[in-house]
């Protein structure tokens, strides 16, 4: 896909009329001599976006079976021509002409629309995806960082729809000594879950700050159940991240590490490190292995890495031997997951984990990046899922080597979901521990702070409730009170990043406030006189994209425009490998409850 | 390969410093945390160039079988640890542990270090190659744009050694006519040849000034013998760049041409159109696709495209239909060759066609260009070899996808070379046009030109002789006389590139001149005095890279550094897509002659 500049605009604008006109000749004519077919407008959309909206199927038929646009690719919002298709179709009726495109474009794609599913399955901070499955049942694990409860466990049974059901790390006091001291960005790093013989494994880097002696620690815990409770972590002193666990055929256990893929033996319980790493494969791309998994399959070891580092040019790569320690040939077809156009909606597709399906499918699980106006990843790293289609000769290749799909076919015809119950807090999160003595989140929704008189800025303040920001538009609602007679001293929302980039949505006595924190000092303030009434206040935050819009009592306050701070590339400092929370805080010394109107 | 920069010179010299040690501990530390084995020095040396210096064969196959690195792999100078693991073996004889590291590299190869061929194939200004085979007769055409006589036919037995045996276009009127009016850059366009029912026809884009009426017009014209002479063309005023001949099994025959491959029917000698340019197949990567051959095996159309534009990021890609008309299918491995690292000597990968051998093999031959300092394309873009493999599910990769090869195996066995003899002026070519009252070239090698009074810079002038500059260090030395009495009017070599940019290494009267010419200027001069001898005069230029030093009568003249003029680089003015080259000159009015010493 290439925007539109100055220079091709007049073509391209040209082109586009005439597809939206669903004037066949005229858009051959300008296929043969000036437009570029991957030309794209500024908010992502194809030729085909537009043909499908001229209504000629004829046209569609042309852009697609013989310029080779796809009605499965998206626009930067992740609409397709497909979407438009069906819209159309849905609100045109039967025997229309965008009835006719959208069963074309079914056939073409090998799938109604009703049966698709739509990448990334999981959006927001969910990166470096490792599953397993076991029966009918998948399971997958997330990088948590420095937040608490600490590494997800995600339960789906048809691979698309996923509910996080517990926590590998759920102990406050141990995170309070493991992770109280971390930066932000530090923590868990890229876990690894495996299951064999009734033991569910989890196994991450515990990523210290850099003053620590041995930065990268290895993190194994194990429980016989996928939701926890996971018993007494071991953690071992040996250097390199993104810990994977293979048990061999031959009743012997290994742990993967990068760089490349360095193998060592442990123990069958993960608690022994029984020989040192030893390097069995550097990579393809050989800029940054990392991520390394083993699978055995048909007589073959493969061993799949993350290449090229987790920004653009991120991959995933594979090798194969007959023995498991090597020599590894590397897969003819590398990398075998990318994205190579740097406009495409979905960026930075690496670091997966292959998993198969009862009846003998394959998928993978892999991280990606969606950016802002083509920079700004607010979200964090997200979680993709594509089908793996083995070829001929043996070799996995993922979603035929076009990069990430946009809308596929569901894996499965079931679309069970297993409603999580009594997960801790139910699923809010807070920086490196959780006071329970302080904190308490209801059974009805309703979250509850008592505050400690520490600032968001300070590594131990621990008086914040926050999830994932979804998506680049979302709005957040709450009403907040103080249930005793001290009013509000500093309470209120946050769009928080780390102890270094947040925002404040609060109110301090009878002063209504957003500010914008960048390295421990607000950059930019808005402030207003703040009239307290019998009830509860309304705060609201609308988010599209860069621009935030502050309401009280429903009420629009302020709308801060361009907030890049809590984005991923907001500040140069420490290790930014997570994404944009959102959630409640009480800086003050009382007690603050906040019931959600807007789930997020 | 990354060349290593200030912030990676460290741990990459200790690295470099480790391997030339053998110290395989040291490097195997090194690779697990501070070394990217992508990581060369300046002149483009891996760790694996050092290893084998260090004689350590352990350290050489861990570099090798657990690394990724690869013992053909080219420095800049397209030297390969291989080679030099050779050089070795042959300085410290048998039983030496350059020798073992060399027989294990043959194995590792699959080649011993004598039957391998190198590439680019040809050197020197051979761009879109397109080749045919008649029985064991492998027979290339390359365009030629201005240069008369124009598109060379070469001839080869097996694959790697190659000699030019004639030209299709060899009337001098015709070429005034019609390459006469050219700007450098223009005339003949990435010509096709194929061979059919006894037939040799070649066709090829006639490019003319962008101020005529239909600036892209295809030329063809058939011999029964493949080195001509070839009969009267046929200009056909179809719009499109890269034609090429497809002959169906129903005895139907076509012609391809770009954007993307559109085809149209032809009558069966090729002269006339029977239909209008109808496209198929818009291709892969969707920028820049030209180049269109179509190739018919086992009930698959398969139709290759070039892509991507002929620098940086070219591409050969393919997609296959089983009827001519489509809907084509792209091909899951593209791009099926490419350079995708771009420090690497080889680059420009693109642009070729398939050619199968008589025991059933197949092998491409397409374009590629190196560069002097990562910018300067001094050579022009040259031609390479490599294998196809067909993929378990018939598709066709090129060397295994890993891009251009340094070294290989060679295809056959024999390495026949047929000598041209009767070549039209033994090789020698001169912009548009040759006057034959003006110019011969003698069977032994001598050169004389009658002059006009008329210099380099006018499109009229044809009193030079050059040849392709065949590689970036290179000598030509001529002895120069006047067989008359008028001794020497601004006559000499040249170092050419187009009717802009040229090099003239002349006497005037008694005046010893080298004059870098840009845009009808002079930009840098140097002056001596000349004193006649009775005898003629030796004129010599030795090039290294960008530095040219002039010699006169075995004595050093002058050194012009930096010489970037003549690089396709070199100025922003019309189509520079041809190459250096270097000869003789007279922009006097009397009769020079040459005798060439160093033969080019």
């Amino acid at each position: 896909m290439i925007t539109y500049t100055s220079a091709t605009r007049q073509n391209a604008e040209e082109a586009f009329e005439a597809a939206l006109a669903g004037d066949l000749k005229r858009v051959q004519k300008l296929a043969d001599y000036t437009f570029h077919m991957e030309t794209c407008d500024e908010e992502g959309n194809s030729l085909l976006h537009y043909a499908v909206r001229g209504g000629n199927l004829k046209l569609v038929r042309f852009l697609t079976e013989v310029c080779g646009l796809d009605p499965s690719w998206a626009n930067k919002a992740l609409v397709t021509p497909f979407d438009l298709a069906h819209r159309q179709a849905e609100a045109e009726g039967p025997g229309s002409n965008a009835a006719e495109i959208e069963a074309w474009m079914a056939l073409w794609c090998g799938f109604d629309y009703e049966s698709c599913y739509r990448n990334p399955i999981l959006r927001g901070m969910y990166p470096d995806p490792s599953i397993v499955r076991v029966g009918e049942d998948y399971y997958m694990v997330n990088s948590s960082f420095v937040f608490f409860p600490g590494i997800p466990v995600s339960h789906s049974r048809d691979l698309v729809h996923w509910e996080t059901i517990g926590y590998v790390m759920a102990d406050p006091c141990w995170a309070k000594e493991h992770l109280g001291p971390l930066e932000g960005g530090r923590g868990f790093w890229a876990p690894d879950i495996s299951y064999h013989n009734g033991w569910f494994t989890v196994c991450a880097t515990l990523r210290l700050n850099d003053d620590a002696d041995c930065i990268q620690t290895q993190f194994v815990s194990r429980s016989r159940r996928p939701e926890g409770p996971y018993g007494e972590p071991v953690i071992h002193r040996v250097a390199g991240i993104d810990p994977s666990i293979f048990h061999d055929e031959d009743g012997r256990s290994y742990m993967l590490l990068n760089r490349g893929a360095r193998i060592m033996e442990i123990s069958e319980d993960g608690k022994e490190c029984l020989s040192k790493p030893q390097l069995i494969w550097y990579g393809w791309d050989k800029h940054g292995p990392e991520g390394p998994h083993i699978l055995k399959k048909d007589g073959w070891y493969y061993c799949f890495l993350a290449e090229g580092g987790t920004g653009m040019g991120h991959k995933i790569t594979v090798a194969r031997s007959r023995q498991l320690m090597g020599p590894y040939e590397d897969c003819p077809y590398n990398p075998i997951m990318t994205q190579k156009d740097p406009a495409a909606a979905i960026q930075c597709c690496g670091h997966g984990k292959p998993v198969s399906t009862p009846d003998g499918r394959w998928y993978m699980v892999y991280l990606c990046s969606r950016y802002l106006e083509n920079k700004w990843g607010m979200l964090g790293r997200e979680t993709c899922l594509d089908e793996i289609n083995w070829t001929a000769d043996g070799w996995p290749v993922v979603n035929q080597r076009k990069g990430p799909s946009y809308m596929a076919k569901r894996p499965l015809g079931t679309s069970y979901v297993q409603k999580a119950s009594g997960l801790p807090y139910s699923g809010w999160l807070c920086p490196r521990t959780i006071d329970g003595s302080r904190i308490t989140v209801f059974e009805d929704g309703c979250l509850q702070i008592r505050g400690e008189a520490m600032d968001l800025n300070d590594r131990a303040c621990g008086s914040l409730l926050v999830k994932r920001q979804p998506d680049f538009n979302f709005t957040c609602e709450y009403e907040m009170w103080a249930p005793g007679k001290d009013g509000y001293q500093d309470a209120g929302l946050t769009l928080y990043y780390d102890e270094n980039t947040y925002i404040k949505f609060g109110i301090k006595g009878d002063c209504l406030f957003v500010e914008e924190y960048v390295d421990n000092a607000y950059i930019r303030r808005q402030e207003g006189k703040f009239v307290p009434g019998t009830g509860p206040v309304f705060l609201k935050i609308v988010t599209e994209g860069l621009n935030r819009t502050f309401y009280v009592n429903q009420e629009k306050f302020c709308t801060f425009e361009g907030v890049t701070s809590i984005c991923s590339e907001g500040l140069k400092k420490g290790k930014r490998f997570t994404g944009a929370m959102t959630g409640v805080y009480n800086n003050g010394t009382n007690l603050i409850c906040w019931r959600q109107h807007r789930s997020i």
